[in-house]
């Protein structure tokens, strides 16, 4: 039996070995923050580096600054890609949005496998990741083969299996799915894919910072994800791509720009793309912006991909027993995978009045995220959410419910 | 006879009536800084913007803070479209990189002409567009069609009208030359481009902030162009792009996201894009970055494109008179348009040694650019380039090749 007393959650804070982490993040005390993977907290370093970067580099440095910036889309991204990411040196890049570098490599990838003309994905995708192989089917004759998945539950490794054969070019799949935050097997995932010839490519939007991403160990292909959620680098941050070392100089992304080309300054006439990463690079990157994403990035890379992990599973297990006892008899229930083995770091309630919910709980200073068609989606990030935070979320939501407080708020 | 003399300078800042603009930018009075059409300087009030734009807007607001930021990047679209560009509201809108969006409404102009197969451009086009276009033609079957233009005196209107015939789907040029600063007539070329049933795609990278662009007046289709230049907006700003309202419905672009669909968060399972601007739109926009874009472009609004377009004459015809007077002898000539009807606001000169006269300036604090193969390219923005800033950089290239300070430096 869960001990259900706001005292319990205070020994769970005086007992996590990643307390301290909060202190470097700015903190409004008033406000208990659910939705670390929507957009992460600030960092305390952020402003102070932003502040340099602008008047020290940009503003007395001006042009001749750049030669501190070039390599900053690259450094940043081996931060995200050795520290973070289960990836190699090399094999990783901040640049773009997530959906321009979904697009790049899903790209880039299709042209790898021509005589093939499948993409498997799941319909629990992220929609940008839906919307852009909806696009390349149109614009290239493709078959877009969609596994069924369960909403609560996640993908079904068999029904992904079944869905594979010598046709597809192509598997692209979340990690961590972005309503359940059901967790998907990379390695088994990455097999089924390579036994049928196919790539594979991850959304570790969700993923990245929450779990541990085994890009080398399960030999994954390509990945993009974003910065602004569990890495914590701002407001539509620039995202990062992986692309596995082996395949990069076989690899063309289909927007060639400038930062991808060799000998970039002597402006030569023909694209002629560098062999590294930065060849699934394109136009000149936003500086400030990059900045931000490794301040946001350093401090998960020092507490760690597996201390993160240990507190993102107690976290979200705290919170589904909390929800078993307190919400279920309100009409909650839960919309995640119960094996913390099998989620992420966020886990989802459905409610049939979610969104009146939502309305009401930040209304209370509590901040969750509601997602369609009935789901109060909670992301405690691991990396500064304390336990008394979690506790709080849900005697909120009890308390709203209990007194129909809800009601006021439009459907 | 050109007055040689600093004090004559002086008197030309002493009329300057947009002198007072340049205390809107921080400065540092040892830097003679001719590099403006590479890096804008940094405007006072954006460390303060960006400063609030963090802790408040980020730190404190959270996720909640995306009620405001959702239109940020169409508010700051209009800002420049209709403050800086000859657009009508609705018609620019901050998003991607530079390259990113020319590759975008490229393809987009290209499937809305399916039955032609000929992209015109020119051989001096900035090499990102270059590539953009071989990346383009190589995935699509398409004959670049590459007029040969004159490195210093510009696109030639005959030659551009002899190769523009109705297999062409799409005219692109610069409306600004990256190199010689000369400025294409837009009238003229889009209506070659329209006589033949073709549209025209503008890269106004040098050209915004510079010149008057009268994108509507002349019926322009589509431009793109970024605004770490003339704009102000920081190193890889984020960069806009134009679609012609008539135009927007008709037009789709190839990389499908979620901030391109209609009722983006009902996370609709079939793209569906937005009727306006948005739709040329991708993934989330960096929030901080285009912050940084509003504050150099709305001091560039507010000094008027008439009085910059003035000033930037001025400017460059006073370069070219010490050039031709004090530099000549010393081996450099000018290699750009001698009328200043036909230029931008940024003047090249040839010398035999131009990278290691550069090298030497540096040295000396005063900031040029190279170019390729023999140009030193000056770019006194008019917003903040005082007159003697232009006679100290001449008597700085005077003082270094008539001392042969310059072949110190590796060449």
């Amino acid at each position: 039996m869960t001990d259900l007393t706001r005292a319990y959650a205070e020994t769970l804070d005086a007992a996590d070995p990643l307390a301290a982490f909060r202190d470097r993040f700015v903190l409004d005390p008033t406000v208990t923050y659910l939705d670390g993977n929507s957009l992460g907290r600030l960092p305390a370093s952020t402003a102070e580096r932003l502040r340099r970067a602008v008047e020290e580099e940009w503003g007395a440095g001006l042009i001749r600054s750049w030669a501190d910036w070039m390599s900053l889309s690259a450094e940043v991204g081996d931060l995200i890609g050795t520290g973070i990411l289960g990836a190699r040196p090399g094999e990783v890049i901040v640049s773009d949005s997530t959906t321009v570098n979904l697009y790049k490599l899903a790209a880039a990838a299709l042209d790898a496998r021509p005589g093939r003309r499948v993409v498997v994905i799941d319909d629990d995708n992220f929609p940008t990741d839906l919307y852009v192989f909806q696009g390349l089917a149109a614009q290239r004759g493709l078959e877009l083969r969609i596994v069924h998945t369960d909403l609560d539950a996640g993908l079904d490794p068999g029904a992904l299996r079944a869905a594979v054969d010598t046709d597809v070019a192509l598997v692209s799949l979340s990690h961590v799915a972005y309503r359940s935050g059901a967790l998907v097997d990379m390695a088994a995932i990455t097999r089924i894919a390579h036994d049928a010839g196919a790539l594979t490519l991850w959304d570790l939007s969700h993923a990245a910072g929450s779990v541990p991403v085994p890009l080398s160990a399960a030999g994954a292909d390509l990945a993009v994800g974003c910065t602004y959620k569990y890495l914590n680098g701002g407001p539509g941050a620039p995202a990062f791509l992986y692309v596995r070392s082996e395949l990069q100089a076989a690899l063309r992304q289909p927007i060639w720009g400038w930062f991808g080309q060799a000998d970039q300054f002597t402006m030569g006439a023909r694209y002629d793309p560098v062999p590294g990463i930065e060849r699934f690079t394109v136009g000149t990157p936003s500086v400030l912006a990059t900045y931000a994403v490794a301040e946001g990035a350093r401090i998960v890379a020092e507490a760690g991909i597996g201390r993160l992990r240990a507190k993102g599973m107690a976290l979200t297990s705290y919170l589904i027993e909390l929800a078993d006892a307190v919400l279920a008899p309100l009409g909650f229930s839960v919309a995640s995978p119960r094996d913390a083995e099998r989620r992420g770091a966020h886990v989802s309630l459905h409610h049939p009045a979610a969104w009146q919910v939502c309305q009401a709980l930040l209304h209370r200073n509590v901040v969750p995220d509601f997602r369609t068609p009935d789901r109060l989606r909670l992301g405690p990030a691991p990396l500064y959410t304390r336990f008394t935070e979690v506790w709080e979320g849900v005697d909120r939501m009890r308390a709203i419910v209990a007194a129909g407080e809800h009601e006021r708020y439009p459907a």
